[in-house]
Parts: structure tokens; C-alpha cells; sequence
């Protein structure tokens, strides 16, 4: 992907990138990972590869269509990587690619930030 | 906080907590944080106490409701405290809470990848 753009692009991005700047592309990626599902998938495919169906098992509450979808932003910022294999029945599957292992590990500084912490949170939330 | 509820249920519960898990309470903070809104909140506010209006400037995009909302539910999680000061005309202001802190600091983890490494992903988003 970095061929893609030259040099000088490339630090004209860094040097304005800004989550809090609504038209910022790095907000509609921050939107992407952290939309409903994004950030459980992400985390899901820490483990490796996975199939659709096993994808669906593991994040409890998600319906086919928002995963479907979720896979498919994922997909198209460059974070996940679909793979159909050439096989009858078919047979197609998802994994991180290097910069989506990259951002999941950040996931997980969050979640099991969350998850440790439950306790010290409100009563009511825990 | 932490002495509203036993060290036999804390343990119990940082057992327990999977953000995978639909009716886990971690999974209901999970969703607060990273609601539309909730990230963008929490790292505007790690540069200290703020005011509404100064968080509505700050934050691209956000509608008077939807901050509004979002500093509801980050309060009820006790990740943000609302102090409304006793003077006329009224004065409110938030503040991360020390979990909030904490909290934050992982956003930063995830959003900073986010805009750094914006030229690496798909020169759609870029």
C-alpha cells in the first residue's frame, strides 16, 4: 500500500492526521473499528483465521447481517483479509492482515483494560 | 467504589468479565466508550476539566444531544464526573474520574495508531 503514494503525501497525512477533525480519513477508520462490532471482531481474529459461522459463534449478539457488514469496512480499510478458497461447497474465510494485528493488540490494551476493571466501575455497570 | 461490593464477587466478576459475551456488564462499558462519541470524549478530556461548550468546539461533528448523551452514560460508568458549580449564570464541568484516566490513556493507544499509521491502510481511506 505505500507505493501507492508518494513520500511527501505520506507526511502531509501524518503530519494533519487528527481523530478529533470530522473530515480527518482517520476518523472514518476510528468509526470503522469502534462501530458496534468492529472492535470484537477485531479482537475474535486475534486467534487466527476464522470461517463466517465461527466468527458469528465466538461475538455473542451479533446477527449475520452486521457482521456481514462489519467484515466488509474492515475489509476495505485494509485491517481484515478475506480469502475464498477455490473449493466446492465453498469455503471462505477472514484474517488480520499486518496492520490489523497491529490495531487489534491496541483492542485489546482497551477491552482488557475493561474487563480487569470491571470492579472499580459503578455498581451498577458491574 | 470498590467497597460497595465483597473481594469474593470482585473476584467473581474479573473472572467472568469477556467483552464476547452478550450479557457481559463489561460488553455494556464497551459500548458506552466506543459509542459514535464515546472515544472522542474521553481523549478530549485528557487534556484536563472542560466545560460543554468547549467540548462541543473541540470535538468535529458533534451534536449538542449526542455530547450530552454521551457524557451521561460515560458518568453513569463512573468514567467522567460532572461537577456543576453553585454560581449564577450556571457553570458545569467535566472531568475524567481516575479509571477515566486510565481509560483514556488506552484510547490514546488506539486512535494514535490510528493516525499514524493512516498512509499505511487503504488509499481509499487515506
Amino acid at each position: 500500500m505505500m507505493g501507492s503514494i508518494g513520500a511527501e503525501m505520506q507526511d502531509e497525512i501524518l503530519r494533519k492526521a487528527d481523530v478529533m477533525a470530522e473530515a480527518c480519513p482517520s476518523r472514518q477508520i476510528l468509526n470503522h473499528v469502534t462501530s458496534r462490532w468492529g472492535m470484537l471482531v477485531l479482537l475474535a481474529l486475534l486467534g487466527g483465521t476464522q470461517r463466517f459461522s465461527a466468527l458469528k459463534r465466538r461475538i455473542g449478539g451479533v446477527s449475520e447481517r452486521m457482521l456481514a457488514q462489519t467484515l466488509q469496512l474492515l475489509e476495505a480499510d485494509g485491517l481484515v483479509h478475506r480469502h475464498a478458497h477455490d473449493v466446492v461447497p465453498p469455503h471462505v474465510d477472514y484474517t488480520l492482515t499486518a496492520p490489523g494485528r497491529e490495531l487489534a493488540e491496541k483492542v485489546v490494551g482497551l477491552t482488557g483494560w475493561i474487563e480487569a476493571n470491571l470492579p472499580r466501575l459503578t455498581p451498577a455497570a458491574a
